[in-house]
This record gives C-alpha cells, sequence and structure tokens, in this order.
C-alpha cells in the first residue's frame, strides 16, 4: 500500500471553462451561463454521448487562480467572517485548500460532441476541468443532512 | 489563458482510505464503514476543526487500482450490460475514467484530528484521498433531477 504523503498523482486536465466570470464573485452563481470547451487529444469520440439525457452535471476543477503557497491547511474564517467560527478548511469549501479541487453540480444547458453548456457552475473563465460526471439522484445524500448554521448563513446569495 | 492538453496538474493526496472492502464490488456499498486516515504532513492542526457539526461529507478520491492505460476516454455499456445503451465516460460515473477521479457522499460517524470515519464510502482500502468538503444541502441540484432509466436501475442496489 503507499502511503499518503509520499506519491503525487499527475492529472490532466480534460477541458476548460470558457465564458462566465472572469473573477471569483462570491454570490449569485446561478445567474451565470459558461461553457466546457473539452480537449480531444484528452478524449475519444463520442465521449459526451447520452449526456443530454440528464439534467445535472458534476463538475470537477482546480482552482489554478490560487497560489499553491496561499492554501490554508489548517482553520480559517469562512469569507473571513469573524461573526462565523473558525473551522478547519476540511469543513469548509473555500477555494484556498489542499490541491485546490472545486466539486459543483450544475444544470446542462447544451451538450456537443466538444462541449456542455451549463448554467450555474461557479468556476472562472479559463478554469482547468479534471472531470465531469452526470449528476444521478442516487448519488445524493443518505439520509437527512444536518449543517451548522454558519454554512447555511454563508449560502443564503450563492446561487 | 493555459491551454488545456499542456499542462499536468500535480495533486498529494492528504490521506487516504482504511478498511472497508479489499475489492470494488458493484453493490452495497451503505453496508460499508470506514475510516480516512488523514496525512498530518499534508494538513496543520484544526483541519476537521468543525466537520463533526455536518451529517454528510463529500470525498474526492482516485481510484488508483485503475490501470491508466485502461482509462476509457470514448464510449461503453455501464457495468458492460449491452441491455443499457453504451453512452460516453462523461455520461456514467464509472471508475475506468479519465484522471480517475471519484466524488461520492458519504455519511459522518465521527471525527479526530487525523481521521474520519464515515458509511457509505465506496472506495476499497488503501484510496488515496484528494479531498474531503462538508456536504451543504445548497450544493444539491438546483431545479428538478432528470436521468435516464439505464442510470436508475444500475443505481437499484448500490447502496
Amino acid at each position: 500500500m503507499t502511503e499518503p504523503g509520499e506519491v503525487t498523482i499527475a492529472v490532466r486536465p480534460i477541458g476548460q471553462v470558457v465564458g462566465g466570470r472572469d473573477e471569483a464573485v462570491d454570490d449569485r452563481w446561478d445567474a451565470v451561463t459558461s461553457t466546457i470547451e473539452l480537449d480531444p487529444a484528452q478524449l475519444e469520440p463520442g465521449a459526451t454521448d447520452g449526456l443530454a439525457d440528464f439534467s445535472h452535471i458534476e463538475v470537477v476543477f482546480c482552482f489554478d487562480r490560487v497560489d499553491e503557497d496561499a492554501v490554508c491547511r489548517g482553520t480559517r474564517h469562512p469569507r473571513g467572517r469573524t461573526d462565523w467560527p473558525s473551522v478547519g478548511i476540511l469543513a469548509q469549501r473555500a477555494k484556498d485548500r489542499p490541491n485546490r479541487i472545486g466539486v459543483t453540480v450544475c444544470r446542462v444547458i447544451g451538450v456537443g460532441p466538444h462541449s456542455i453548456e451549463v448554467t450555474g457552475l461557479d468556476a472562472v473563465d479559463g478554469t482547468p476541468v479534471l472531470d465531469v460526471k452526470p449528476y444521478l439522484a442516487e448519488f445524493g445524500p443518505r439520509g437527512e443532512v444536518r449543517q451548522p448554521p454558519w454554512s447555511t448563513e454563508l449560502m443564503a446569495e450563492y446561487w
């Protein structure tokens, strides 16, 4: 078994976000339409076949505008809000996190052989996309969801 | 802007899955309890502070037992089932996918400074973990979910 920390795993973007916002703004992401332009060098014909049968996709991407030296590995106040508790980076979805990976469910507007148009993808223009998965209702949480009040307040205007 | 395909992004596991299944079995994953053991070299004290206030986490991991040469970049029948349509790899959640990244929402059982015990994580013993995020109800799909019949059939016994 490989011990964690010993290995580095190389990932290669399968595409990038084109359009939408050019800066990471906190809120109102559902108003944003953008396109995931896929790299034909990373995929073979048919890679998006059948994707239009899904209303939503889950996009895995890299917050590449975050300086790796600025990554938080311990605790911080979400959005710097000192009226919210200081919590661990693994207890928040902030972009300045180890490995700088984002995961977001967004709505599919249109699918082409090398592109996917979406609304509600909270990643800026030029963001490297590492994976696209169909959203299956069964992949949501099993059982009741519980979360702290600060996180509900943070999300109030997010979409 | 970086062109896709030109760059490789290096990620470093923040921990690994310990326990649970030793082989990737198709179904009944919610019966599995396992522990995400975090690597103290990748995190600072407090990285899991506040995580116990969430009922569920989203785990980003690497299907490292999939041979990179076996990755599908075009189309395939999910689970090899020819009674289901052959669809693009981006329209299914199969593990033999570009970048071999998995994302799963699972239930939190217990949280320590360097470990998170969970149920329903569909990743085998030893799997490298790239990220852990709290599951926020607001990060689910906005709007009604639509998905094709084959995907509902596939998920019938998954959890």
